[in-house]
């Protein structure tokens, strides 16, 4: 079963400019690439990457000058089998949300990024839907699934619902990140505990006692 | 067992007042409030309000003038049951999101809220645990399990994340809310979809054809 992920080759993460530079920008964009693609293959799928531009990369490689959209529908068109479609910028998702969806009995499965967009998607019967993307893109894809009779779930994760692309993102993959694109961060930019929202941020001497960069998260 | 909610009485959701007057606040923060009582009322527990000021509500209220670590360390010292710690500004958590942290064989579930938060967490054995809130708190309740040689859970939910702090919080209430804080909400306010990231407006003219305030947003 394949699994596709559109990833924009030239400028990636512009919104991060506030705080990244170019480089820095497309190295983590890169980062985040490899941890997808490291947790889909270990659940099993083919991945497939979907860009605008032909680049070098150790997957099968779709070049579509189409729109995001128009893309995506045209490989859903051609395609027998189920697909999941996933964003290269949620570098947080691990293997068992993979496998959590793919084992919903739900016709789509929909997984909710932050301010409405859509940040997975697995389609059983990917001829008989559509994607819409941009904007409030999770009702438009909830009132695709109802138009075409298909039953929905809605996958509740907070891995699979961060999505870096503005600074104050970045603060979820330095806290919560156990990838390369997490460990990578936290060697360029610190954390800023210092007033209000928690902030990432190169002035490491805004760093409090026991959070230092690359200070690994206990978990369970 | 005891689910413990602190709520602020005065001045509730300040960061709101960008696009909210102070009686929607106040209205917005009590129902957000009525809907999560409800949720861990038919998830079996029993509702503890922690306030500052004295405040009419059907349930249990301790008012304590101390500080919200000092208030909650004090209550867990004395509690030998089980303890939930829920925030009042989740409007998004279900019964099955309850339901689940307490499945949980781990000492102490820690459910993540954005920018480096906690928005719950469930605590077997309150007497051997301590809270600190504020800054990244998610890091430091994490330490605290590890310091205190107890198992954590981090839960992974969307819903529980979404702690309602700021205007740009309200998309997610308005898109993914189910209860009568959604409700609410897309009775004052419009989804502006006209550029960048999806906003709350007042503004209704700004509304996107399909995404008509108080359209009921399809679930499985």
């Amino acid at each position: 079963m394949k699994a596709v992920v559109p990833f924009k080759t030239v400028n990636a993460k512009s919104r991060l400019s506030t705080i990244l530079t170019a480089d820095e920008r497309a190295k983590l964009a890169r980062l985040m690439l490899d941890d997808i693609v490291g947790a889909l293959r270990e659940a099993g799928l083919q991945v497939v990457l979907l860009t605008t531009t032909p680049f070098q990369y150790d997957a099968e490689v779709i070049v579509s000058e189409k729109d995001l959209n128009a893309a995506l529908n045209d490989f859903l068109g051609s395609e027998p089998e189920p697909v999941m479609i996933i964003m290269a910028d949620i570098p947080l998702i691990t293997v068992k949300n993979i496998r959590d969806m793919l084992a919903s009995p739900a016709d789509v499965v929909i997984s909710p990024g932050r301010g409405g967009g859509t940040n997975v998607q697995y389609i059983k019967e990917p001829q008989k839907y559509h994607v819409d993307y941009y904007g409030a893109s999770f009702l438009d894809h909830m009132r695709i699934t109802e138009d075409n009779g298909l039953s929905a779930e809605v996958f509740d994760s907070f891995n699979v619902s961060s999505d870096i692309d503005e600074a104050q993102d970045l603060v979820e993959l330095y806290i919560h990140g156990k990838g390369k694109a997490a460990e990578y961060l936290r060697s360029i930019l610190a954390l800023d505990v210092s007033k209000g929202r928690v902030k990432v941020a190169r002035d490491v001497q805004k760093v409090t006692e026991g959070h230092r960069p690359g200070r690994p998260v206990a978990t369970q």
